[in-house]
């Protein structure tokens, strides 16, 4: 029952939970329907000392006195072991972390946002505290990505990650692709089915893909990148139009958490992170990945290409990375050890969005009239940007009658800079009469 | 230098590299190229003491000195932590664990017909030497397959696995899919390729799968499965005429080595690991996953369905699992401690094939006369099989004369047994010619 530093009697571990919400509950659910099997598995019984909520006094179906609201007091009793925290945002549970990695206990969080600003911090304390913590639930839920990624390709060196790791922006995207609907009415049924929350701006600005890019990026590269270290485009501008227009190009339109390794000329090594909505070829295993699912590819310099797939929320499957981390944090108490340490050495810098060699897709509406194409495709000419693909097509107005012409313009490889000022001057060409859609292309080996 | 127990003074680890060819030279050169950073992400830089080959006089591209063809003597080295097994086939192999073993060397090895029949007596040496036994590159090669089934899904419950695991007969399969080639054919150009060695024997009749399966089942269900317990049939018989029947059907034809969790009525539980071609439907993940390609499917009860996507064989894909088991042992010796133990405490019973319920596709010739259908029907009636759907068509000889009819049935599930036993029956009747192909059907919800 008590424990000192890593060292165990041999008795139960103790197990505070913070939160008892949609993961919470499957948690403290799971640890007593399968107790038996996860007592052989760790070689000591499981316990649940306590669980923090917000009201202590409101009926959630659990023995009304394992819940607390003293968060502080719970994770510092001596016969907790292990800190579960599945209760977000950053903070409270931020002190709630440190308080339990303080007094000794190993810690599992789900909690993403806090992972990415925090991580440096909370593992410094877990070292001084020589515990365990873990955080698989925090990427991708049911998927084991860090773990992978940490230990299974540990020999490797891992040049990219590339992740569809937001299920309700990839839920908009899918029943946008299939559908034809229109951004606001996808949103809508994401909303009307759970996928989406009241306030979705976390989801489709892109704010909680890029928590979980700077923590693939620093688990992948053995570095350090903070959530304000991403690069970051939502996807609320991304219009039925560019659906057609990228299905036309044999594409899909995802929205994609890139971690990347750059070495420059110089042999000096960079990191990219980046999330934005990109066009992604229908044969790339990505463009597969469907609804509410997740996906992770890694391309490792020996092992290649490698893709990960699964449930990346709900409940359920975010309890399972929870208890994951539990049984392992838990086995290592038995044993009296404690798991592998974070690796991070490498100290790379972040590379600015403008210097990432990236595709473009440019859809514009301009002038029917001689010589718009050459003028159009000038402005690329001029900052070395090479054209890969082009399609104009007149387009008429209620009454029939012509009324300009729309062209796509898809690029070859270029920097983002040499992209975004093309694009810039585009949209200052008198012959433009509006710059409807830029998005990237990713996914493609040119 | 010297260890004693997991102990670790805090100089360099040695390793014993046994084998030099495709996973040992890339195992032997990433170790050297990449020691920088290897040696940062241990805590001490490893070297490599020593080679084990058969011919210690032939030039391998290494340091003559490194090699010996006393393999015995190499493993016992005091100056040995870490012993890397990458030579095959179960013997010497195995000896040369054991002993490796017994002098506190922790071993990591790629060996799956090893792991596959000598599983729990490694295991248990490891146990009493109390160093590591580490096997990821067994199993689909780079994909991180072993480590996300003990760590990540821990505290989950594993109901099921279904893979693709052997490239060579995955190479074939989609050859004949995509070119309507005959398996010979698509056999002579895997041996082209280098896909298929000399004698196919251990990948085309499923013995290579079956060892893995058995090592799938042992990890998922925390038991014991070896090889002689999974059931098998290779793909020697499956024809050109099966692949168009399947495509009819909505499906491809693959190698699935499945590993279940099975109930009974009175709730004993058992497990089932059986290799065979099947069909499987287009839109089923692992329909999509051609040429040398592997990947593994995991249900479990709270996670759901996961995937796991990538290279399953080849010297340098295997090597990176190879080599993130031996940081991974290198970090435990560093770190004073070990991993995780197996926890094997199920000894759950292996169930025969023949309570197993399964659907089977099932192409007959038969006389083209009134009242065949009804006669074949009720062959599967009396057995209790029931139809999910039938086609019938006329068949005629090199004149254009009707001669006959083609009958392809596809079943709901039932008991292997009685399957098999209608298929019996029905190759008894007078008005069945030929019974062409019996396959089984995965993958499916009915």
């Amino acid at each position: 029952m008590t424990e000192t530093n890593g060292k165990h009697d041999g008795g139960h571990i103790g197990v505070a939970v913070l939160g008892l919400g949609n993961v919470g509950s499957q948690v403290v659910r799971i640890i007593e329907e399968d107790a038996a099997d996860l007592t052989a598995r760790i070689g000591a019984p499981l316990v649940v000392r306590g669980i923090g909520v917000r009201n202590a006094d409101r009926d959630r179906g659990v023995a009304p006195e394992l819940l607390t609201d003293n968060i502080e007091a719970l994770v510092s009793r001596d016969d907790v072991d292990i800190v579960v925290e599945v209760m977000g945002p950053v903070d409270p549970a931020r002190k709630a972390i440190l308080t339990a990695l303080e007094h000794g206990k190993s810690v599992v969080t789900a909690n993403k946002a806090l992972m990415a600003v925090s991580a440096g911090e909370l593992a410094q304390a877990a070292e001084h505290a020589h515990v365990d913590l873990y955080f698989e639930a925090a990427v991708a839920g049911a998927i084991p990505v860090i773990r992978p990624l940490t230990q299974s390709l540990a020999g490797d060196t891992v040049l990219r990650v590339a992740g569809i790791v937001n299920g309700t922006t990839n839920y908009i995207l899918s029943e946008m692709d299939s559908t034809g609907a229109d951004y606001a009415s996808a949103l809508a049924d994401a909303s009307a089915l759970g996928y989406a929350e009241a306030d979705p701006t976390a989801d489709v600005e892109g704010y909680d893909a890029a928590a979980k890019a700077a923590i693939l990026a620093s688990i992948a590269f053995h570095t350090r990148v903070s959530a304000d270290d991403v690069y970051r485009e939502g996807i609320t501008k991304v219009t039925a139009a560019d659906f057609a227009s990228a299905r036309s190009l044999g594409c899909t339109i995802k929205l994609l958490a890139i971690c990347e390794r750059l070495t420059d000329g110089d042999g000096q090594q960079r990191v990219s992170a980046r999330v934005y909505p990109a066009l992604v070829p229908l044969e790339h295993p990505l463009a597969a990945v469907n609804g509410a699912f997740n996906a992770v590819v890694v391309e490792a310099e020996a092992a290649g290409r490698l893709m990960f797939y699964g449930q990346g929320a709900g409940g359920a499957p975010t309890a399972s990375a929870v208890l994951g981390d539990l049984v392992m944090a838990a086995r290592n108490r038995v044993q009296g050890g404690r798991g592998p340490r974070e690796s991070k050495y490498a100290a790379l810098p972040v590379a600015p969005i403008g210097v990432i060699p990236t595709r473009y897709y440019v859809n514009m509406n301009v002038a029917d009239r001689p010589g718009v194409l050459s003028a159009v495709a000038a402005e690329f000419a001029k900052r070395e940007v090479s054209i890969a693909e082009v399609r104009q097509e007149g387009m008429v107005d209620g009454g029939g009658q012509r009324c300009g012409a729309r062209i796509v313009v898809v690029t070859h490889r270029a920097t983002d800079a040499a992209l975004s000022e093309t694009v810039a001057a585009l949209a200052d060409l008198e012959v433009v009469s509006s710059i409807n859609s830029v998005l990237r292309m990713e996914g493609t080996s040119e």
